[in-house]
């Protein structure tokens, strides 16, 4: 089968740019038994792409130059030889920036059948899939709100901090989202029922957006879901309330090496915080209750979220970039078919 | 009774300076039911103090200004009007920066009797006190250091850095310390038994403090005790290994209002790490054993301290500021009779 996929052509400077992709058409080899082949539906778009094209110490390998971009993707079995697969059967994989992925099912977990009668395909790249089970495993997890609590989450119009905020709600706390312009923050109140949501961009320097804060959480900050770092983190750290739980799971505003210190290390110390860094992949056995949780969320449409879809792969460098700099609008994906 | 103290003249407008202190001589008043009258032997000086000088958002509030400055005392009974106490008894307390305390007995845990048949009185102002406590309670409650694991620690020759790679030590670790200067470090090699420890007076920059501190843990770090902050807790930082755990106990460097930021979070979450501030006063349950041990190590002589002593209250101010800039060797304390 032809296949188009998209490689790191190069490792990016310091912002990225569309010259550090390149589109090549291969031919898909031949199965080995225990393989598949699967026609990729859907390719997800997620920050974490754009550390994985730097050449640093993090928590997975840097993409090879020359290799194909790693990512989820939702598709359709064309072929298989492995026992457990027929063609027609739609699964989810890492199956990279590509239309059709040959994956070995004998390793467990590498590719997932998943039930498409209540939950559309490509909800399992957001909110039935990594993103959703993200948000809940940091909000639940490590935050571990108590009714009355106020949360705070940025990004909040994205695939993950959209889903923290309506988990939060419906354990009794107070929803808090940080977004960018007034659509999304109106979409994040509206649609998803947050309490109070801040247009960052409204608020460029500390002063501002800590009035915004204060106005929106009035009684402080208990929990944090952190998604983007920079002026966000260090405003609501500076109104966080003493026992405070911080999920620290993204810092968007750094993958493209700007610096983004912490400016006052010190409330760490005298609000007796905790903050915790964590990647949900490393939190395999919390992920059969989150996705029963978001599945019948979404099953019952209580659970809402938005996709932005951008169409054919050749189109996917400039939706990631697009993604870094907040121009998508809740779950961004590439349609391949 | 006649009794000398040193209250909070004025508030610092950056750097304290004994301007900020004034000595006072007063009568104590007379006893009331269930007070005790104290005449503090050793006034305990310790890194908090600087910040409750400042009127800031803490965990404790500020020290007026005309105030006794706040400070742990042990000292003997004088006069009592409390049943489970008499002249005579050896006792720790709060009992601030001043000569003669009256204290209210009947309140838990303001005074305490305290044995000196194989703990020196001093000692419960520090080894066998809220310092030894401090770092028990970082190390095995928050850290949670495992066998084999390297624990590093700064201000090490110091009244609670030196438990910590003591105690660490004790539990199968690698221990290694941050001091300033080449006779702190000899002696928290050659009398704490640390594994390494570095004179961070002699690498004043990252490349270099960062290479010390490779050649002092070659495996990295895994639970870092931060008493300090600023560039030491920076390069530490940019060693951890995943899933590392760091105790947050005090940012010593910044208390005298110099910006000390933390360069680098994206590494909090790239490695996973788990960074927890606690005041070791809010975390009473874990003092009888952590007590319990630290006794048994002084009285036995295996766990070792060192205590630099100023003499007379007038000199308080003096050696508070000194200890601030890491002149006092182990435990700072002021002499009072």
């Amino acid at each position: 089968m032809k296949n188009q996929r998209v490689v790191l052509a190069s490792r990016p400077a310091a912002e990225a740019t569309v010259q550090n992709f390149r589109l090549e058409t291969v031919e898909t080899p031949p199965l080995a038994e225990g393989q598949v082949l699967v026609r990729n539906h859907w390719l997800s778009l997620d920050p974490y792409m754009r550390m994985r094209m730097n050449d640093m110490k993090s928590y997975a390998p840097p993409v090879a130059v020359g290799a194909v971009m790693v990512g989820g993707t939702a598709g359709e079995v064309v072929e298989s030889r492995h026992a457990e697969f027929r063609a027609g059967d739609a699964v989810v994989a890492q199956g990279g920036w590509q239309e059709a992925s040959v994956l070995d099912a004998t390793q467990k977990g590498v590719v997932r059948k998943v039930d498409t009668s209540r939950v559309p395909l490509s909800a399992y790249l957001g909110a039935v899939g990594m993103p959703g089970v993200t948000a809940w495993v940091g909000l639940t997890h490590f935050i571990e709100p108590k009714a009355g609590e106020t949360i705070v989450v940025d990004a909040a119009s994205g695939a993950v901090g959209g889903i923290v905020g309506q988990l939060a709600k419906a354990r009794g706390c107070r929803a808090v989202g940080l977004a960018g312009g007034p659509d999304k923050c109106a979409y994040v109140k509206e649609e998803l029922g947050f309490d109070a949501c801040i247009d960052y961009k409204a608020h460029r320097d500390f002063a501002s957006l800590a009035a915004a804060l204060d106005a929106a959480a009035p009684n402080g900050v208990d929990g944090l879901f952190e998604n983007v770092g920079g002026l966000l983190l260090d405003v609501v750290l500076s109104r966080m309330n003493a026992f405070g739980r911080i999920a620290l799971c993204g810092m968007i505003s750094g993958y493209d090496g700007a610096p983004m210190p912490i400016s006052n290390p010190r409330l760490l110390l005298t609000q007796r915080l905790k903050l915790q860094g964590f990647i949900v992949s490393e939190h395999m056995p919390l992920w059969p209750q989150a996705l029963k949780e978001l599945a019948e969320g979404v099953g019952s449409g209580r659970l809402k979220y938005r996709e932005t879809i951008a169409q054919g792969l050749a189109n996917a460098p400039e939706a990631l970039l697009g993604l870094l700099k907040g121009r998508n609008f809740g779950k961004q994906l590439v349609k391949l078919a």
